[in-house]
């Protein structure tokens, strides 16, 4: 059987055993066939089978997606009794073709702290504590669109007490801090606006700002967080509405503002009267150096609107982040909060409250930062032995993520795939900006892994590198005219 | 000390004691003396008193403000170091005013259930079992946008057994029925588009569609709930986008559909191509009558997209709501949900779990259903004996909503302020449709009350309807030539 029916057939099966499911858009050719080592021609022949059994549906500009059960008998959309056209009515999924064909053992692939180090008996016993409570009926009760009342006082006293919060300031309790971005979206960015954001930038920041239809100013990070030259130009410039940026080991480059920076990026934001937003969900993490004021707290003219959640140093599992920033921007916040989902659910906010008053939080913290430390030692005493020569990557002092740019010619997908087939697995680095950018970098987030893992998950990354980097020069020795072209 | 000086020195305390807070909006000048039985020349006074003493704020179209600490000194948003205005920066609050300066003792005005009937200790007994359970630590763990997955197959084997889901159908959680109505809007609704919706309508429902920019269309609904001649007419001239509908004791008037105007919805939808909505969230609460399908089941396309919640029928306070609808619809919100907050909160998926899997959610609801007819009647009888004559209201066989439309020449607003004088509230009609219609309409919801409160409470509200009336029918004898004018 020639190949490319074997690869059709490959996927009639993954579509017969619900794998692939209606609606799933199937990688480009090109990327399949650097996936399985195929000529590109291969692929497209399979694709072209596929169509003719009407299995998958070719789409112009949007590629090949998985049929609906009744494809090859849709009608048009106004017709009584038809099954819709859901995909022509829809817009395509951004996301495609996510799981990685091989087992993975190793997954360098989500920021988030491990699960073996939760502290359980702690949760269950402060949990039932809650439940077992005089407040579980109100808990239960319909609540507020602001949170849940005690937490808010404690939070509110708590960011008094470190100088963040300001006299004309309030609080909003959110699904984590995804939420705030979100809430921050509706209120701030809109066609016709711009935001300027960090390049590269976690995904889920820069697809909740490229979805508000905002035009998206992406500012170089360097070592030291974002480029403070490059801000200055983009602010002049644009004049753009909002700035979002996170000062302590930022997601996925790891880096950290010095003070210079922070009181720097503080300045310009309030110099070109652009909304200015800080994301500080790690800044607990820190396992090396001094800790440093957030942007919050520098800022004189109490304008800055600051991001906390519980989701990475405590259970990211428990939907629970909140919001610090002048009254009138709370309120407005709260309003789209109500509308987007009433209020977040309430048990879950009490059983944070109880772990944080109670100190097991604290203690909880300072167990994680042990074991981070020992993480951050392992990751970066593994860059430094496997990753090949010519390979830059951050030193980072906290979080859960760090980011490496492979030498030239190496891409990381190159690398991924190569990785994937040894069972470890990482983001490569255009998740991280629109448009496909940096091609070179990828994001280790070892917040989640044991020591053991992460050395020899960046032996295997290393190895795949180096791998693929003797491959390339091999080729180039055999096809010294071609690489003249 | 005159009137007006009175009033300003009133409203300076409820400032000084943060009662009113900046950037709150206070009543429209005619307002505030309707409820205080002012002169509305007095309550401008007043106003401008405070104004010249920077404690409020005039904004010319938008109304007056609580000023903030440095109002007297704000500079323009450009000017390093300034505050920042907010209020000028920000859209304006859509709520105002919202507290009743009485103390309420009876509030007909929130859509939810009792918590005295809560069962507390199932509640507890089968969350500890959840929380001592092996399933915590992934509980605790980042999860799906699509739901926990053992909520998500209980869901999903549920409503198939039942005839609900289709072969191309899939689930998404979300919390509570809000945030579907919201993602919904995300993916069909925009500037542009038009949308179908019931009138009066459920604010929350409203709100999210007016927010999204789309066009809405009003179709009125009567004792069988949305009227299909009206939608008939709407849909072919407009063509709207998305048609949703709550064929179940719709809030706020407390009507279903019958087998017949189902079955009409569900054509007309299908003939004019537009997306169908069904807002399942009361059914599970009907205290007479028969039962009748979902017009998920009803419709053959398999196109509905239907949403229920464990709000309305267990715990508001625990967020969870779900979607089921065609996979291509649900991938999508799926994509929107977890830009929105990437999932929802997995401890309280896993104890409604339980709840439902265990039967006690049953049991739960055969109970409220039986204090559920006790209420109903209570609320029927009530309207019958203490309503003035003229005035009509619906005739819900469950839910917790009944509608009531008070006879000329009284109004909503003028009968609340009379009832909440004696400690007893509910919605003015005005909430309920874009533009403040339903001047004579108000909501009465009685889900939440004991059978004692809601006769004493609607004696309350008759009586003050009666007052009303025969006051205004006083004013017409006393000036039949003003009558004339």
């Amino acid at each position: 059987m020639p190949l490319y029916r074997q690869l059709a057939d490959e996927i009639s099966k993954l579509i017969d055993s619900a794998v692939l499911q209606s609606g799933d858009k199937l990688p480009p050719t090109r990327e399949l066939a650097g996936q399985l080592g195929l000529n590109r021609t291969t692929v497209s022949a399979a694709y072209s089978l596929l169509e003719e059994s009407k299995r998958i549906e070719g789409q112009v500009g949007r590629g090949s997606f998985v049929a609906g059960v009744a494809a090859g008998t849709r009608q048009p959309v106004t017709t009584p009794g038809a099954i819709r056209d859901w995909e022509a009515l829809l817009p395509p999924l951004e996301g495609a073709w996510k799981p990685s064909p091989h087992n993975i053992e190793i997954s360098f692939d989500s920021s988030r702290p491990a699960q073996s180090e939760f502290p359980l008996s702690e949760f269950r016993r402060l949990s039932k504590q809650v439940i077992d409570g005089d407040e579980a009926g109100e808990i239960l009760q319909l609540g507020s669109s602001h949170g849940y009342a005690p937490l808010r006082r404690y939070l509110l006293e708590g960011a008094a007490g470190s100088g963040v919060v300001r006299a004309g300031d309030d609080l909003l309790i959110t699904n984590g801090c995804q939420q705030a971005l979100d809430l921050i979206a509706r209120l701030f960015a809109s066609q016709g606006s711009s935001i300027a954001i960090e390049d590269p930038v976690y995904h889920g920041l820069l697809r909740v700002f490229a979805r508000s239809g905002a035009e998206i100013l992406p500012v170089p990070v360097d070592s030291l967080g974002i480029d403070a030259e490059a801000l200055e130009r983009v602010l002049q410039r644009h004049r753009p509405r909002l700035l979002v940026v996170t000062p302590s080991f930022q997601n996925p480059t790891g880096a950290s503002m010095s003070l210079d920076r922070r009181r720097r990026v503080v300045e310009l934001a309030n110099r070109f009267g652009c909304v200015l937003v800080e994301n500080d969900i790690y800044s607990e993490l820190r396992y090396a150096g001094s800790p440093l004021p957030t942007l919050k707290e520098l800022d004189e003219t109490g304008n800055t609107i600051l991001l906390r959640s519980y989701s990475k140093v405590a259970f990211p599992g428990l939907r629970v982040g909140w919001v610090i920033a002048p009254r009138p921007v709370v309120a407005r916040l709260a309003e789209a909060k109500e509308i987007s989902d009433l209020h977040s659910d309430q048990l879950s906010q009490a059983v944070l409250l109880r772990f944080a008053e109670s100190g097991e939080l604290n203690r909880h913290l300072q167990r994680t930062r042990q074991a981070g430390s020992e993480r951050l030692s392992a990751v970066l005493g593994a860059c430094e032995r496997f990753l090949p020569a010519g390979t830059k990557y951050t030193r980072p002092e906290g979080g859960m993520n760090l980011w490496v740019e492979l030498p030239s010619p190496l891409t990381a997908e190159v690398v991924l795939n190569r990785a994937q087939e040894r069972g470890v697995t990482f983001l490569p680095g255009r998740h991280f900006s629109l448009g496909n950018a940096h091609l070179r970098g990828l994001r280790i987030s070892f917040g989640g892994l044991s020591v053991a893992q992460i050395t020899r998950g960046m032996r295997i990354v290393g190895e795949a590198a180096g791998h693929e980097l003797s491959a390339s020069a091999a080729n180039r020795n055999l096809e010294p005219a071609a690489a003249l072209v």
